[in-house]
């Protein structure tokens, strides 16, 4: 047998084994989000998630793919493999930014603006990062580290979910007299499911990103990204749990959870290179910044149901960053640049589009749609119609 | 290492590997159709669920498997792998069976029936499509392309289903005076967590039934047909909720999801030979297939709670028939062939087999049960004993 | 390619592949144990299944694992999978023991006796039994097969939770005036997934305790392995099934799926050795005594609201004293002097460390708190604060 048949049917039946984890992502962030919002609002939130699913994956294969690599071809492995495993990070990007609009959005534009993301904004953030670079040799080529997209992905995501807030405005009721008005989440246990959902999915994101396991090198890497990946995961949840607990004398799990999805995002784009204690460390201060940026957004007025502005965008900033503090071939200063160039191509960029689609078709949901639930609204089903509400 | 010792291994760790990904459609189907039934009748179909797992199971490796294939011996793979990944797909065929005839089915008469199936009815079908073929060398060999089971899986457990409906009828209270009542499905995070684990399960269902990733030419249709399965099913989603929305102005989620796994059926009997675009008009056809025969079968007083005929019964005979006109070298008269011979054999034969249990243990549960909810009828155990029902 | 090299990436890539089956198990335990406790606790014991999972796994990697194995050096695969895949199990024998103490728990002193068991419990048994063996040469050495864990891992969590009950005592309102108070599960979808995420992560568990796939042979072992390992759990349900519809005409899906946990416990030390049938009797007794063992343990008034003592206690001895029965070449004594060993290590050492953290901090909570529900003390949230409750 030939070396190069053998890491090619090796590395297509890695990435397969990959995108298939990242795919639990999908009904992972499906349960998370049903489970943070009222029951008023599931179905819309799992509709919308579903259709986020086959609007940008589909997007993604008839314009975005080829966009941002610049081609199908590939030779160190089956180019649909390829496709599959870049197809199942798209949707990812309008989950973050869907997500932290819930209970207010609405779905048509929401599609709209799947639509572009898919085919345009996310297609050129790879471009210039993983891709075909098309700014290659400008003074806004892109030389930062990040593996599996704390920068590309989850920032991306996150500018899009800040310009998308400013643009929809937060849900009625939420402020009120100056007052903050707490909305408890309404299914403990889909969140749960949801978040390790997207924990076992993160495996497949990070690993996956490797982009071979077909030599020993390349193994070891790949084991050591997801070893690395889980620790920094681990290391978010008890230090959320921890100063959870100092203040409140409580543990909130939706914090806990939240806190080891921040550690997550923020060990993301360098769990390759780090060694295995720096990712306790990335994870612990994404839990922090996780626990201290939930209120600080509310301070802002920035209304977000599930948190996604403090998981995704601040420790995608964090999780970049940190690549240039804890490992000495990386420039700090590439890590921000990198950080500083998607900023300000997806937050304006974002903020245009969705102004625009809002002309076209409101994204906000008129209050009284809000008052009876989005799901009566927008899709005819109620997530739970048989039992009997207290509140 | 000898080239058959590398293909024995990897194509053993790659069939155990979709084996798994078929095993998540266990959780898969019962998640679907806990979410689909009214509360009352949620733990029955969870039982039902978990029965049918384990009594195919047993039942084909006691009995079935080595009817179908006419040996357990297997000179490319383990043989114990071989068979899991076999066992995996029979009990799917009584979950298509059994779900169509939620609310109302008897659990001891169906096991009965699962035996049969998972023995011989299911084998049979096997035996004469990609098994031992005693049918060889007559005119009723079959040469139909399908290859994981647009026929032999999804419209075999749909041709029992309609016989199932016929004999059990329809719900108490389901059609009065002329007039269908629609019955809303009890917990939507479960129908689309259910969904989802099913499209995850399906990638091993069709890329594992390539049979090899262990050459490139192998490694390149696994990736392809994983592809074209997801393509289909995104297509079917979309198709669907434009025709809700343009119908009802609404988007009902569990019309998406059957639209969805109503692709999915269509494209599995021949993912691996088709293009890249030709699974969105495959998937497309299934999803608005799945939105017409849902009403239409109701007005034939056909009553299944989960649509299983609409998804299962005419995707199945759809996708199989699209082989024959969306590749040129697959003959159209072959796959209708296979559909009339399939359906010939599973549906007298089941027909016969249920009306024998039927008058042994009756399928039907009395009038009383099926009000009460089949939970307390037949479990003992409610779904939901601490939430207070509204309806 | 060396043959070493492709060993060494092969089998690390299915190390990596066992270890994400075995992750699917913490959200398979914390469904399990969410939807057989009551609502007003159904936050907690998902508070204290995540927690476990942080906290033990951190354990393992900063002290545990090293000395279990006395080193992190591997050279037959990458040693950071060697480490995730060994890391994957040691949370499992603190689930088993949180489960049977729920409802009454507190979180403070269980994630003490977390790290306790983390770091130097369990790696004292693996330590003895798997790993760097410091008893060697003594008459204490541990000679039996075990190999995946039925003694390691199961009696151990069964151990340690038959010590917990001991301390921390039944739930209040349990056991008055000499009756048992039946107390309902409250959401049954939870238990089934969960039940069936634990049964797809017993094929990583027990394949992946293999320990390669990259020959023939191994290829061979692992594929009868994740198969005997299935049909265990066939076995385990069926009978499970059939004995409680003998006894009261219903079929109570909570004990089937106890049924077939029993099962997957009892096969869990042998799968590789035995032929393909035995495990169909393993499996079966393995249902028996689940069915048995629940009463029993209540008349003793051992209150477990999840069963554990029944499956993973008695299981595990049965199944580890199963592996002497059926296979020639195992010696039945050393099986036996396995149970013995583990049982006169765990049980003592447990009940000294438990009562020590005890007397530190309580892990009983106060009645009221029992009967406000653990989720408001402990947590400050409620798992379905929506839903109105009936009971």
């Amino acid at each position: 047998m030939l070396e190069t048949d053998f890491t090619y049917i090796i590395d297509t039946f890695f990435t397969l084994f990959a995108m298939t984890l990242i795919i639990f992502m999908v009904p992972g962030f499906a349960m998370l989000e049903a489970g943070l919002v009222r029951t008023k609002n599931v179905t819309s939130v799992l509709t919308i998630n579903t259709m986020i699913y086959a609007v940008a994956s589909l997007a993604f294969l008839l314009i975005g793919y080829k966009y941002a690599f610049g081609s199908w071809e590939n030779s160190s492995m089956s180019m649909w493999a390829a496709f599959l495993f870049q197809m199942a990070f798209v949707g990812k990007t309008v989950n973050i930014m869907s997500g932290g609009v819930s209970e207010r959005v609405r779905i048509i534009p929401l599609a709209i603006f799947t639509v572009v993301m898919g085919a345009a904004i996310y297609p050129t953030i790879v471009n210039i990062s993983w891709g075909a670079n098309f700014l290659d040799g400008t003074l806004l080529a892109l030389h930062m580290h990040d593996l599996a997209g704390s920068t590309v992905i989850h920032s991306t995501g996150g500018w899009a979910l800040l310009a998308a807030i400013i643009i929809i405005g937060a849900r009625k009721g939420r402020y009120i007299d100056g007052k903050i008005r707490v909305i408890p989440a309404s299914n403990i246990p889909l969140v749960v499911l949801g978040a390790f959902l997207l924990w076992i999915g993160w495996f497949g994101f990070n690993g996956g990103s490797v982009g071979s396991i077909s030599s020993k090198e390349s193994a070891d890497t790949v084991a050591l990204t997801i070893m690395n990946t889980n620790t920094a995961g681990l290391a978010g949840a008890i230090m959320a749990g921890i100063l959870m607990y100092m203040r409140y004398r409580l543990f909130d799990i939706t914090m806990i959870l939240n806190g080891a999805l921040g550690g997550l995002v923020a060990v993301t784009a360098g769990p390759d290179l780090y060694d295995m204690y720096s990712p306790i460390l990335i994870g612990a201060v994404g839990g922090i910044l996780v626990v201290f940026a939930v209120p600080f957004f509310d301070k802002l007025r920035l209304d977000d149901p599930v948190g996604a502005l403090s998981v995704h965008l601040v420790n995608g900033i964090w999780g970049t960053l940190a690549v240039g503090i804890f490992v000495a071939d990386v420039s700090f200063l590439d890590q921000l640049k990198g950080v500083l160039v998607v900023a300000g191509f997806v937050f304006p960029v974002s903020l245009a589009v969705l102004y625009a689609i809002n002309k076209l078709v409101a994204f906000r949901a008129p209050d009284d749609m809000q008052v009876e639930g989005m799901d009566v609204g927008e899709c005819g089903v109620e997530a739970y119609p048989e039992f009997k509400r207290a509140i």
